[in-house]
């Protein structure tokens, strides 16, 4: 029989652990031949499952995630990841989109980075 | 009859519309006394619902927000934003948490700004 594919949020939470694992025939199964993934910051894009593999399989640094909150449906899905690259602790987020297959087909992914807090707000918020 | 609280994505996307709409009065209303509001970006934090309603408030600059996507759950949910500030267009992502009484008690948000892609990559990626 078949294994079931992931669905819903259990999609995005199977996206982020196949990727942490290097499964990269696992993780291949679960995106649409025409993905395309999007990283506005930097205006990248990356088309296609095998270019997409290959942009995680080749990139550099001992990385590795873990899933902070993840919420999906039949259409989506959103994920927010504690990412571990030697011995930096970064946050990012990713937000998927599904096809009618129940495959990965669009994923828009940021790394936010630090910035200096606007002046004139100090009155209402702390700082860690 | 008291009105239905939203739940779910509805809570999410009522969290967006109520602030866009600066129903200040419909928006506290969504949140929980303790709300904790984090821009882990800066390191600051707003804690309490009156604190929270008056930081967005007192938010400067002719702002202006979308729902690109929203996802949510009885535990909480994601958004993805998109921002016009006067003329500036920008992105934001948010994360939410609720409580047990459906109220937001935790929110986490990101301004992702742009920044120039690491070398190395160009022959899977494309740029915008």
């Amino acid at each position: 029989m078949a294994e079931r594919q992931p669905f819903g949020r259990d999609l995005v939470i199977a996206y982020v652990e196949l990727l942490e694992a290097r499964d990269w025939a696992g993780f291949a199964r679960l995106l649409a031949s025409d993905i395309v993934y999007e990283l506005p910051q930097t205006g990248e894009r990356v088309r296609g499952r095998e270019r997409f593999v290959r942009f995680n399989h080749e990139y550099p640094g001992d990385w590795h995630l873990r899933v902070r909150d993840a919420y999906g449906d039949a259409f989506g899905g959103a994920v927010h990841l504690a990412c571990r690259v030697g011995d930096d602790d970064l946050d990012a987020v990713g937000f998927l989109r599904f096809d009618e297959d129940g495959l990965i087909v669009k994923i828009t992914e940021y790394w936010p980075e630090a910035y200096e807090p606007p002046a004139g707000r100090q009155h209402l918020t702390e700082r860690s």
